[in-house]
């Protein structure tokens, strides 16, 4: 039997250039001999972009204008559901503000909601607090800066609303700050977003644009806040933080509801269909949201590592072996190459368990 | 005689509105009147652009890749003359840096060469510095964070590299930095650039895309420094800050030497141009650079009125009403509409003499 390639045989600096999937020049690196093109399941970007569409010249060319801005956070301020484009920033992804949202609260203990993603602990510790990773929602009070990742990657784990709420009248009491990463939540459960809560301050919830609209190449994502720390982010980002192309693509695609309902609705069928697939092959689905799936047992390894050999690309995770995160295919062609990948593990798997 | 707009007659408001020029909405509420379009001169952009072309779909749907990335400091590193891509960190746009970059300092006393852009300031001052602008070179010795734009917009002038030497070993010395905003060295005086003298510390070199590139609305820019700032700031961006659009751009038109130097010669040529045309209206040139001119006499604010309702748009500057900065027409229509409005600001001024 041919020796499988498993997370344990990867050199670390390797394990730590794919941290965050979506890279196919790493991909290449840790499975040189697999069949290209990959097919990549590692991020939980949706795979059916918006329709592209060419922008104008204008867009290029010339500055951002102020006034597309604006068009731009009063329809993010409608479809997250904030009271006003007064609490809505527009960044170049949410990526760049996570140190900028840090700094909101003098150096202090930060606590994150974990095992989550990876950047927020890095950021608040750009940001200069003592950060620590908790595992109990209830640690968070002790917290200058709590963070919470709504619905979580990669588990898919949802904190709700009512819970959150009493967390950060605590916080504010005592003038901490309560963010809400909620760069899933076009595809989770809504009535749990903190949108509609920012308003009486304390409260910072993130929201993503290029995950959902499958367009993560653009960088546009939101800070939704009170007026006030509103403007002091935006202070901080100065003018012309948002490119041309990222307007453009922002105010159509946020403004098509149509669009959107329709997606959400193809991919809670194309999530249950990878569910059954998993399972037909005796991959238990242990959480994940709409757009991503979570696989939390033993033969993690093996799986990553023989799929990744057939050019079908999870997303792993350092120091957590038997973790893994899997995204939806692409179509067709991609379904098919999954699925034979899959067949092949079960195979690997039989003689393994015969040895 | 139809009564002459001058700056002191725009209300407060609109005045900072326009603070920045490059903005038709702006423009709009000062000018409603004007025929469109306008012809934007308020901006040191170049209105000929680099060629647009069709990005690839994956430069939208995915995660900008870490290999473009290297590329792209690669080839910038190549044609700015730093020692190598480790002294390169890429951004979308250098304005978001700016914050980021004064803070490589702890707060003390930041010192900027001026009048010059204003967002060097106001960057400073969000870091915590005590912000002085100084008019004598020589007091940027007392500086922690002294800050040059070099050549100076709006007025063009040009410190010499032998003097920022200087003055950079003597704030490395006792643990300062010093900035270089270069902007607009693509047309300068690039023998008088910093580039090349990165690697020693202390110094933090701000290049812009797209000035020169005319791309404006990509948003990418530059910052060369050591290789230990380097990767402080990298890592204040996180992953994936530079677009994948912005990507594909600044690697086609950074690696195009040969656009590069044809157009510097076309924009040497259409100054010229400019100050001709400006000259023969009686409008004196005290500056500026191969990408905008620099005016400086007591009837800006009548010149700024005359061809702003006649839909030119130069920039003024608040506080500065005898200074203006006028930017390139982009082409043979907007060169005559220049012109005639010229011709019928000399008429208003000779009406305005023989009163």
């Amino acid at each position: 039997m041919k020796a499988i390639r498993t997370d344990m045989d990867i050199p670390d600096e390797i394990v730590a250039a794919v941290d965050h999937g979506g890279s196919i020049g790493r991909a290449r690196a840790l499975f040189p001999q697999a069949p290209e093109p990959f097919v990549d399941l590692s991020t939980g970007i949706n795979p059916h972009s918006y329709p592209l569409f060419e922008v104008p010249a204008t867009a290029l060319s010339r500055l951002p204008e102020q006034g597309r801005v604006d068009e731009l956070t009063a329809i993010a301020a409608d479809v997250y559901g904030v009271p006003s484009a007064r609490h809505v920033v527009a960044a170049p992804g949410t990526q760049i503000l996570l140190p900028r949202v840090a700094t909101l609260v003098a150096p202090g203990k930060a606590r994150v909601l974990g095992p989550t993603y990876a950047e927020h602990v890095r950021a608040a510790d750009i940001a200069g607090h003592k950060v620590e990773e908790v595992s109990e929602f209830e640690a968070l009070y002790g917290a200058d800066l709590a963070i919470v990742v709504n619905p979580n990657n990669p588990d898919g784990g949802v904190v709700e609303r009512d819970q959150l709420l009493t967390l950060a009248a605590s916080l504010r009491a005592k003038g901490g700050l309560l963010v809400v990463d909620e760069a899933f939540m076009d595809v989770g459960p809504r009535e749990q977003s903190l949108a509609g809560d920012v308003e009486q301050g304390g409260v910072v919830v993130l929201r993503s644009f290029g995950k959902f609209f499958g367009l993560a190449g653009v960088r546009l994502g939101f800070v939704l806040t009170d007026d006030v720390t509103a403007s002091r982010l935006a202070a901080q980002l100065g003018p012309w933080a948002v490119s041309g192309p990222a307007l453009e693509y922002g105010i159509r695609a946020l403004g098509d509801t149509n669009w959107q309902d329709a997606m959400r609705a193809r991919l809670a069928g194309e999530t249950s269909r990878l569910d059954g697939l998993l399972s037909r092959h005796g991959v238990p689905v242990a959480g994940g949201t709409k757009l991503f799936r979570y696989i939390a047992f033993d033969q993690a390894g093996s799986l990553f590592s023989v799929l990744g050999e057939r050019g079908i690309l999870l997303r792993h995770f350092m120091g957590r072996p038997n973790v893994l995160r899997i995204g939806l295919p692409g179509g067709a062609e991609e379904w098919q190459r999954l699925e034979a990948a899959l067949a092949q593990w079960s195979i690997v798997k039989a003689a393994g368990a015969h040895r």
